[in-house]
């Protein structure tokens, strides 16, 4: 492959360490991390998310207790201000990615619809 | 947002564009438009992929009329080569944008992952 084009990306890639975004993420991840109880708190939510997530994709019924106990982490999470700052900087950084891939994208994006 | 990263993604692009891959799988692209029955078949191969996708997703059935339409195509398209020419050159675009998106992503790989 151009060599240039592994160059542009490795070149994006520093950038995207040293943006502000990707440093206030790390923080705020650190921080959720740093505190035991907080940690569990987050940990749960992201299990549940992913094993909802799951059974929706393979088209599995979703039981009335993981609704209740999906309820209650959601809530959880919410009155936690060190999970809900990191949600706030995973939601940031996600829009900056989603401006990166449709700059990226735009080749041949404008090749498939013109 | 930080303007060294739209900086950098815009780079980026630009790699891309003038990249042998591109202006390769353009090239195939191109040729393929070119030939009006050629167009045809790989238009009715690309919508038939699409619809067979959409029923997957939405979990409906895929009829035996279907399928035989399916067979039918694809044979239409292993028998063409400017079409095959094309699906090689998507397929070697596609793995750089993999590479590229390995790249880009490495950061937030680790983040999650360490
Ligand atoms: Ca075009
Ligand atoms: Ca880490």
């Amino acid at each position: 492959m151009a060599t240039n084009i592994l160059d542009s990306a490795k070149v994006l890639e520093q950038t995207i360490r040293e943006s502000a975004e990707f440093i206030h993420l790390k923080q705020q991840y650190d921080n959720v991390y740093a505190d035991e109880a907080t940690k569990k708190i987050f940990d749960d939510f992201r299990n549940m998310q992913l094993n909802l997530q799951t059974k929706q994709m393979q088209g599995e019924q979703i039981t009335q207790e993981e609704v209740m106990q999906a309820q209650q982490q959601v809530m959880a999470v919410q009155q936690n201000e060190k999970i809900a700052a990191l949600l706030e900087a995973e939601q940031q950084m996600s829009n900056v990615i989603q401006q990166i891939n449709k700059i990226v994208m735009k080749p041949l994006e404008e090749l498939y619809n013109d």
